[in-house]
């Protein structure tokens, strides 16, 4: 692949994405895999990246940039985090080279909030908001990234000024693999839509954050006393648990009119498109693939 | 045994637990078992039960009175439940006989709280409320029991009003032992007191239960940015949970001087005495071993 300027690798816990970028950071090619840091040995890193990179005909004159839990202290190499307020620029000067590799592989830094109250980290999801700020250098606004931990970035002038991590994608996952909402919800069969249980939830957790402990169980009580079926009781879950990371998130808007941009990729941006509207907040949705080119 | 006048059994999803009691209501001997519902299949019940009583030479003339999962739809035979408001005199005319055995043997209705906003249900607790209303049948106030599923239940002159279950333990162990955060917290290790690090947790579950998604997150940021070890993570985990059930179980209080009665044992009995003491609510403590006899 002779058009290629350079590699980009997401390695994170139990996934690895590798793309060919030409000059100019379009993608020309990419690969995926389930080799994640967390299945695989330090003495495999080296090896199982280069033969993604040999699969893409990349020669060893390219030179490539990761991000994600490869740069953990767990990873192959620590790039330390970077403290916000941070801007592209301290990203990129905070990437580590990898030692152990005559290639030039380098490693970007995570993001690091130090607030004593509200301590939080960041690693790969960074990087979505550097294709996103390629567009728009001086962006600013609230971005939310939807996933297993949900990421509230707020943006000032390009800046990341804070950011929040919202654990809701494993608290729904928690709940209805090993809590007793597992006899109520097939989690394997259910597929939640933005229908109006799921709105119903959402408005509930936006409304009543601090009923979390009690609702979960009124969901089973429910399935006890009314006989509701998995897919309301999934789709009211997921409400919920949506909205009150919501509320939670949302206390990173600095007014009432902060742009809320949502940066997401397959069935949740629908869900949190749903979402952010019933909390009155319409966003503006940006493809978190393209994003990340 | 012949001064046996009847026999009680908790028969739960995990455990067993049979007394045999003399014509007075005290209890002249125990058996407990690790033979929950969940483990056995109906064919074994009646089996699994005849031994626990021929352990305790009572002889088949001795009637039983069941509790707990056993009367579920799961269970044995189902004892349909009492709706609240209800008294004593509801759940001990809802006992329905078991028509599979020879012997008197009945099963205790659950409670059911038929409210379309806040539906909940309860099996086995109910009487350890029957233990505290045999001192005190005009009881008023509001009754905490900790435990997986703690449940609040507010009587009012013997009967109660109305209930709620907070889902408190079993978040914890959900959260110590699959989530990102069991990299923090070695649960089979840590054994957490009512220190200042739980009081700090209650505290901040307390007055900001709507950062629950964040909290939990924090913890694991804490522990990567700031070296905070397992102890100290499990403590605020814990101490952050209980606060937050507190915060939704307190709300069944009818005035802010409705007296609170901790109907507990073992650990936990401390955990949420120290709770209830920094929500301003000096607990009366009841120890549920002598209650539910």
């Amino acid at each position: 692949m002779s058009d290629a300027a350079f590699a980009g690798v997401d390695w994170g816990t139990s996934a690895l994405r590798v793309w060919a970028f030409d000059a100019a950071g379009l993608v020309l090619a990419e690969r995926r895999s389930d080799e994640g840091m967390a299945s695989l040995s330090p003495a495999d890193f080296a090896g199982v990246l280069q033969g993604h990179l040999a699969a893409l005909a990349l020669p060893t004159t390219v030179p490539v940039l990761m991000c994600g839990m490869v740069g953990s202290r767990q990873g192959w190499q620590e790039a330390r985090y970077v403290d916000c307020p941070a801007g592209i620029d301290g990203l990129v000067s905070g990437a580590v080279r990898v030692t152990s590799s005559e290639r030039d592989i380098r490693i970007l830094p995570g993001l690091a909030l130090r607030d004593p109250l509200t301590p939080d980290v960041m690693r790969g999801e960074e990087t979505k908001l550097l294709g996103l700020l390629q567009g728009a250098p001086e962006f600013s606004g609230l971005i939310c990234m939807p996933g297993t931990h949900t990421k509230w970035v707020r943006l000032e002038q390009g800046r990341v000024a804070t950011f929040r991590t919202t654990m809701v994608g494993e608290l729904y996952a928690l709940l209805t693999t090993h809590s007793i909402l597992r006899l109520n919800i097939d989690a394997d069969r259910v597929r939640v839509e933005p229908d109006a249980h799921f709105r119903d939830g959402v408005a509930d957790g936006l409304t009543s954050p601090g009923s979390f402990t009690s609702r979960l169980f009124q969901l089973r009580a429910d399935g006890l006393l009314n006989g509701t079926g998995g897919e309301v009781a999934a789709a009211r879950l997921s409400g919920f648990l949506i909205g009150v990371g919501l509320a939670d998130g949302l206390q990173l808007a600095s007014t009432a009119e902060t742009a809320v941009w949502l940066l997401a990729e397959g069935r949740l941006t629908a869900l949190y498109a749903a979402a952010l509207s019933v909390a009155g907040r319409a966003p503006s949705v940006v493809d978190a693939n393209v994003a990340a080119q």
